[in-house]
């Protein structure tokens, strides 16, 4: 007999409750021997992996998926070296549980600001498997429990992945119940697993804007939603044209179907001529397709006009928008309207350019005289991530540890009371 | 012709996101000078404002609410100086914005996290007139917009206070928008207001827990709660008579109609017999109807027994229920499962104890020989609070001017690219 979606998620909370009261109480210690035990299985078990990851690369194929989602569906055996590594990043990590966020003294008493962990959090996540390891990793190591809501698409990978994660954390001391993976691709799941508001701390969902938006509109858990990134590179009048050119074409090229690639190249006038015919002969030679202002129509003859709905649009694929701007706030004012708040570059030598694009664009992390694709965790040493979040509350930008964690003051007295 | 609900609030939230973009890039002397002039404005407005009150307060006796509301809802010519002064301990606190929250270098790249203001926040709130000082001058002091929605209850108070706040502030150079109050308590405008996601960044409900599950069950905006408080001081087995005596009876009776009031007392079973005839006493001259346990009521004899119902209320009054424990566990396992996770204290000299209570209690402040009326803004040190967060994300316990920002990655680089 199965049982009824509400209680088949609830036994699912219920466990992650009791599972994240041990994982509070922890040792560091503990808690990274589980992980690079996780860490040797995932290696170990890379075949097994792969073979289970190919089913689902074969049917995502056959029902016509985009290029980009397959391939962030697809691992190769460095991409389950890389979730391996991830891991053992994850467990170098000093451990976020204790630390005192701030202390200070008042009235005679003693206030400690400590960290704590969330309690339980659920990731409903779209393709990328390496979600479902890295998001274990992640929120084990802050001390949480999590359930784990994968997409059909990666049913097959992630069941492997997850039940790998399970053996190899239970054998190594891992609470039951701590790490969860809901094998159904059944969407009533989600909307029960959105309304536990008192069982679950936090629901992360990440992926497409349609599943993004179902889960804020519908969730009474709070959320932090991993969403849309249209990113921009913004080229000054005062870059240096090799620079520039290296950086415009990294973050388009290098992988196209990920949510800090560019999706609009913004370039002043005064530079554009020195810049496009190269940079757009090297786009086209890597397969990118253009579509260009009227003004850039001019300077690359041949290329697809671009329409208001460019600007408006996160490709996810080697397809690019272009449009010259003729001022610094033009292109300010362009990233403000039509960004997601994402990742935006400006490259230029100019510092004041420089500082007033980093203060006047609203966005999760704004990047001078470097690539969007450089927004990453390991770039910016967290070891491995649990998303980039396009949210303002909690956390804004990538995700790592310490942003899978609480607060709890402690206040200590000698009798104090309130006058 | 008036508006439909859905465009007023429209407009209210545009002319918020312009006086946010304003705010951002306004100096922290000039938000000063903002703050310093309303808190004069509100001084020298005391009169009119006491007068307004009394309106409300009269309002509120005739339609029957209770005391613990109508002492919450009643301002005295001292408590409009606590409010002035608030807004000037605001304007005493370091500008939050720019502050750099943390540094590294990575892979040649400069990161940089800095705090940046949130943008546009909405307070629904019910009562406490001094809500509307308080939000408004910290909301402004961390570079945001603010909406205000008061309770009916307190409409003639909210309306004079928010229009003393936006002459004074204006005449000083706040922008138009920065601060609005709405004039309305049609609780359709509430249900326009929680759907605006992206054009408000955040809603604090602060007030009754039918107010709170409402707007967490349908704002598609990120809420942080502002929900009961059910408070307990647990007196250990090895607490002073003198200090525990003090504190138990400062938690309930300094003022019983706020959050961080004591609903239950927990008592050690062997020092009950050294502590409740005189502490019961004490209750009683004070006014305090008790309410005891089984055992408690063999030595208070003629105490109301309490039910299961009472460790599960909110009393918002001179109530109190009793409950003599046989351990420390039982003490922590208690607060637990009762607890709304506010504040909770224990009174001990016993230093074992208390590292395990202050362990094991999971919630937003944990006092050790203190009184949990101290979890407060400004005994803790920051100025006036928006209120006491009773979630865990984002801000966790009393909320100061850091809760309400954001933050925002700045990246430098010297041409880097992701490889």
């Amino acid at each position: 007999m199965t049982l009824p979606v509400k209680d088949l998620v609830l036994k699912y909370a219920l466990a992650a409750k009791k599972a994240a009261h041990e994982l509070s109480i922890m040792s560091a210690e503990d808690k990274n021997k589980i992980l690079l035990n996780i860490a040797d299985a995932l290696e170990e078990n890379s075949e097994k992996i792969l073979f289970h990851n190919a089913i689902d690369v074969d049917a995502a194929k056959q029902s016509g998926l985009d290029a980009a989602l397959i391939d962030r569906l697809t691992l190769t055996a460095e991409r389950v070296k890389a979730m391996a590594k991830g891991v053992r990043d994850v467990a170098k990590q000093a451990d976020p549980i204790g630390e005192i966020i701030s202390e200070n003294e008042h009235d005679g008493l003693s206030i400690k600001k400590v960290r704590v962990p969330l309690g339980v959090i659920c990731m409903i996540y779209e393709s990328r498997p390496n979600v479902t390891a890295d998001s274990a990793a992640l929120c084990l190591k802050a001390g949480n429990a999590v359930i784990l809501k994968g997409g059909s698409e990666a049913i097959n990978s992630n069941k492997i992945i997850s039940g790998i994660i399970v053996d190899a954390g239970v054998k190594a001391g891992l609470p039951q119940g701590a790490v969860q993976f809901i094998d159904s691709s059944d969407r009533e799941i989600i909307l029960n697993l959105i309304k536990l508001n008192g069982m679950i701390d936090l629901i992360i969902p990440r992926g497409s804007e349609n599943l993004i938006t179902f889960v804020r509109e519908h969730s009474s858990v709070p959320v932090l939603s991993h969403g849309k990134g249209l990113c921009h590179v913004y080229i000054d009048k005062n870059a240096s044209v090799e620079m520039a050119t290296d950086i415009a074409f990294n973050a388009k090229c290098q992988r196209a179907g990920v949510c800090n690639a560019m999706e609009t190249l913004l370039i002043h006038k005064d530079i554009a001529p020195k810049i496009l015919p190269k940079l757009c002969g090297l786009y086209a030679s890597a397969g990118t397709e253009l579509r260009g202002c009227n003004q850039t129509q001019v300077i690359v003859p041949n290329i697809i006009p671009a329409t208001e709905e460019d600007w408006d649009s996160e490709y996810h694929a080697l397809i690019l928008s272009v449009k010259i701007v003729n001022s610094l706030e033009e292109a300010i004012s362009h990233v403000n309207i039509y960004g997601s708040q994402h990742s935006d570059a400006i490259v230029t030598n100019d510092e004041n350019a420089a500082e007033k694009f980093i203060k006047e664009v609203d966005s999760s992390a704004v990047f001078h005289n470097a690539s969007t694709r450089l927004h990453d965790g390991s770039v910016f040493g967290l070891g491995a991530e649990i998303g980039i979040s396009t949210d303002k509350l909690h956390a804004r930008g990538v995700m790592g540890v310490r942003e899978l964690t609480s607060s709890k003051y402690i206040v200590r007295g000698d009798g104090n009371i309130r006058k």
